[in-house]
């Protein structure tokens, strides 16, 4: 039996989505951040660096947290969303470190300076913002010619980067201007398990 | 044949190390950051988002840009430096992606404020020392219970948490309170193929 940890935040959606797409039974167990509850001694038993998610496997005795390692071994237990042909599975691999390297945190530090500091900070906005669009470019030009981020196939590394453009439209980073990765943002969030997904344990709100 | 595109910067030294240590024959290439080689054409058709290390393998005509992906790909390659065992693996993925997403681009931010920014900002500052060192505990903790990040063997992901902390060493980012992580340090600083690995393809300096 699988187990989540999770709440309803963009490294969460990647897991939800991704377990919704394979169709594997999952028990979701709610994570409350905003109540402190990743600080708790049971929590950091599993993630002793205290953040969600985390996935317990019990028929392999794994548990693993950091979207990016569940996200891999998910598709290495099932053997679908990671293309198997070697230059395209690289390919994925790649863009899927690139949002959990390059995108992903850059964004979290621009949401950080733009929503949660104490003090109203220009400078730090401006750097992010900037950090985010060059981002944004890259993918955009990546998604200018092909459909997905591995080339062809939908993969999880289009999960992945969903996660975070789903939340940067909710909190209104807005991201028209890049049209190509707007119109594949609308193509991943057709699918049925998305859509499922960013709802579970909850939908995100704006705060 | 294999070449790697790199600078002497964190992420760089990873790949030389890791290539050293798997005494593959590879071609340097030195794309000079400080004079914007990686932001010339050439180079952006390799990294469309402008960033080293690149590595190009013409014996699987594979390209890959992202430090972790090309551990994972140097891994898979040779079946050496990432533990077989699935429990094993799985933890050693793990602690890699934690490098990947949720240490390297702290210190890299922390860097930015501190070393590179126009004009002094405390607030920053004070944000991201707070988050490296919350980073840097986690280590410890897990380097307390294990000789290696991955337990009890040297992986991919002690090269890729050694390619940062030997740069926070050279910029006085001193974590010796660190006791478990600083210990890690001197003894995977001590192998001969880390030692040729963090000079090239020169030694990094103080800026
Ligand atoms: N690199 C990690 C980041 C995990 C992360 O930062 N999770 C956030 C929610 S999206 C969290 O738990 N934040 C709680 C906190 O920082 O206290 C991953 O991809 O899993
Ligand atoms: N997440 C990427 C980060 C790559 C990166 O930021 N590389 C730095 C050097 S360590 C770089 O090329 N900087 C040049 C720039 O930002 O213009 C990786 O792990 O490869």
């Amino acid at each position: 039996m699988i187990t989540l940890y999770t709440d309803s935040s963009p490294n969460g959606f990647k897991i939800t989505i991704a377990l919704e797409e394979l169709g594997l039974a999952y028990t979701l167990r709610h994570v409350k951040i905003a109540e402190g509850e990743n600080r708790r001694p049971d929590f950091l038993h599993l993630n002793p660096h205290g953040r969600i998610p985390v996935l317990v496997d019990d028929s392999s005795g794994i548990t693993l947290f950091e979207s990016a390692a569940i996200l891999l071994y998910l598709a290495d237990k099932t053997g679908r969303l990671l293309p198997s042909v070697p230059t395209m599975r690289w390919e994925a691999i790649q863009w899927l470190m690139f949002n959990a390297a390059s995108v992903g945190p850059i964004i979290g530090q621009r949401v950080h300076f733009e929503l949660f500091a104490a003090a109203r900070n220009p400078e730090a906005i401006a750097h992010y913002r900037r950090l985010v669009n060059e981002a944004f470019a890259t993918l955009d030009r990546r998604l200018a010619a092909h459909p997905y981020l591995a080339g062809e196939a939908y993969s999880i590394a289009d999960i992945a980067q969903f996660g975070w453009t789903h939340i940067a439209r909710i909190i209104g980073f807005d991201f028209s201007v890049h049209k190509h990765m707007s119109a594949w943002h609308e193509r991943v969030a057709a699918r049925p398990a998305v859509q499922r997904g960013i709802a579970l344990p909850a939908p995100a709100t704006e705060a």
